[in-house]
């Protein structure tokens, strides 16, 4: 027999109602912004004595706090306001790039408290020191946060390849094969804070973690729910969501549109194929068509983007063609699978005013659904809040509101109450 | 704030609840096959009185029937057996393709009952005759499956385009727009029927149809739950599903894959863009590439099989070369999507021996995850139970799985009583 087959109101046990009630509330409070005890028993459908006891219990946790009173503009009494707190649990979230280094602790609100970023040229390090300097800077965001009374729940690193439990399995524009990244991570940050309790590690793709800080901070507040993510840095990123939820594949792997071929006969890619888009509009690619050293990283794109600027026609054009091949692969992405938008981030965000309109004639020429010529703004820049270390620290923090129980029992387990 | 907050046990009407679970154990009968109530309540986490009382409900709407008692070998005392009804509410099923029609009769056990298919060139036909003629093999059906005591609760067409709310928003190769195809559909059958109840109406896109034949009925049945599904026709179509279910992007126009492109600067497609795939390995393109008269149709597919057989060396290039071509989009499209497994159909069955090969070596070459290397069968041709006539039986059989007293209900309205 299959297994999806069970009966309404399964007899759950009261802890675990409880606990998932706890998360409800915590929800309920962290989505509205500010709620009171009769607002939120209204919104999640329990009684009264109930939502007062749960918030007692994140009050007690330090997961909310109160504001004083409601004006008297509003209907009943005046109830006491509940935000989350800005202190206590946060997320912290570590993006390992191929040039730099983001370190992002985010709190249950979702303010950014402390982003610190180091470049350096990761491609040829071994994987080891990689982590070993990425746990260096975590171990400082740490102590930055703790000044501000914040203690990160976990930490969720997001790396350019692909990620499967733990490992990497595969990072082309690293160099990477097979590596452990949440083990050694864990092993490095455990080194430098040896009296510390010890942090739970997790891991996923760059373009995943940055698409869903696009969900949960930039595009998704205003209501895009399914998207297609791409972020141009060395090599391309991608990732998908649909209906508010991470495409992920039957093996963790989808999203990688890098991949997606412009030219089967064309240059080699770090991949070991052919004609990968990486390979026309990657970075490098794109510098180096425009007559700048394709290794000159973050300075080469601010002088791409200086020169598109003043209008130099080698610039205009790189960027031009760039822009027909993205297009062309983007309306077969788009095709397949029939997003609300596509976002450009990284590079491409810098570069959007002369990328954008040749990815748009592509779409509204070759999307056979025809929404794609209608206008409104389908194509967009990622916005500026949708970066891979924040949507990392986001992980951490959803987790926190998922199961806050669980956060408090083990901060209560590592200080010995 | 946000709408998907409910907490546990959400307190349902006693209709709500009985009606969920005849569902549950209808369900349950029909996935294993055949089960005792003893049994099913074991499985479903309801008590044997509940259960039996549920039965005596779905076997007094004939929608399961009892076969004798188990065997005494079976641990307990022996029960009687249950299966779903071979008579009775019955799934139909409408395929409108290029040059044919086909209508198809599935009953509750997912078996074919009724097989009608008609050639005809549907292509510069109104859309409303060739819906007239589908109605006219549809209602014929409709006779045969009553000579078998069988009842179709539903009527659920699939045809090649964009479908959605009813519509066909486009349908390049039958050279339809806008067409409210589930009203004209209706119309044409009650025209043919004036004495009989109505049948709902219902369409989807054909290549979701057959992707959930192959699902329910094929490739699925054998465990393979997330694939990318490709027919070939005189279009394209393409149709993922991901995890046991159907992916219909954010305006149910996915998988539109016959629209990727292979190269920019190609041959018009009547979407009117350049370069897609159906102009490389669609079936007129393989035809004329092998010699054969592009439009010589299922005559035309028979003959490329029977040449590339004997070796003929321009079928064989025309293949290899298509397939090469085929390969390198679906690629791109399982590095974007990551499936378990990629299905071929249509014309693509009969082509297999020769397409495969060439399939295989990009897909070997270019997905990155590198798992499509590692031998295993991941490229397959689709089930011959993976029609799309079939699964649009299969959609109706699953409303009455999923709502068994809604169609015991209609049935008893429309009789009088």
């Amino acid at each position: 027999m299959k297994s999806n087959l069970t009966p309404l109101e399964p007899k759950a046990d009261k802890a675990t109602v409880r606990r998932h009630n706890l998360s409800l509330v915590l929800r309920a409070v962290h989505d509205a912004g500010e709620a009171t005890r009769a607002g939120i028993a209204t919104h999640v459908g329990l009684t009264r004595a109930a939502v007062s006891s749960l918030v007692e219990q994140l009050l007690e946790y330090g997961f909310v706090s109160e504001w004083g009173k409601t004006s008297s503009g509003q209907a009943g009494r005046p109830g006491t306001v509940l935000k989350v707190s800005r202190s206590g649990p946060a997320g912290l979230g570590v993006e390992i790039n191929i040039d730099y280094v983001t370190v992002c602790v985010v709190d249950l609100a979702g303010t950014d408290r402390v982003r610190l970023v180091e470049h350096f040229d990761n491609r040829g390090v071994q994987p080891s020191e990689v982590l070993a300097r990425a746990a260096r800077l975590t171990a400082r965001a740490i102590g930055s946060a703790a000044e501000q009374d914040l203690v990160p729940a976990g930490v969720h690193v997001a790396l350019p390849g692909l990620v499967t439990g733990g490992t990497v399995r595969q990072a082309p524009n690293l160099g990477w094969q097979r590596v452990a990244v949440e083990g050694l991570f864990a092993q490095a940050l455990l080194a430098l804070r040896p009296a510390h309790r010890p942090l739970p590690v997790s891991s996923d793709n760059e373009a995943n973690a940055a698409a869903l800080a696009e969900l949960w901070f930039g595009a998704g507040t205003e209501g895009v729910r399914s998207f297609l993510y791409l972020t141009g840095e060395i090599g391309i990123g991608g990732a998908l969501v649909l209906g508010g939820e991470l495409l992920r594949g039957a093996h963790g792997f989808a999203g990688e549109i890098g991949h997606m071929v412009v030219d089967p006969e064309g240059p080699l890619c770090r991949c070991g194929a052919r004609g990968c888009l990486e390979q026309y509009a990657g970075q490098a690619a794109l510098l180096g068509a425009a007559g700048i050293d394709p290794d000159a990283g973050v300075q080469g794109v601010a002088e791409l983007e200086r020169r598109a600027r003043r209008g130099d026609p080698a610039a205009l054009s790189a960027v031009e063609r760039a822009g027909r091949q993205l297009g062309v692969v983007v309306s077969g992405a788009v095709n397949l699978f029939d997003p609300d938008a596509v976002m450009l981030g990284g590079v491409y965000r810098e570069l959007m005013d002369w990328l954008a309109p040749a990815v748009d004639r592509e779409l509204s020429l070759r999307v056979v659904s025809g929404l794609w010529s209608e206008g409104g703004k389908r194509l967009r820049a990622s916005s500026s809040l949708g970066d891979a270390a924040r949507g990392a620290a986001g992980v951490i923090v959803r987790e926190v509101l998922a199961d806050p129980a669980a956060c408090a029992e083990r901060d209560a387990r590592s200080s010995g109450t």
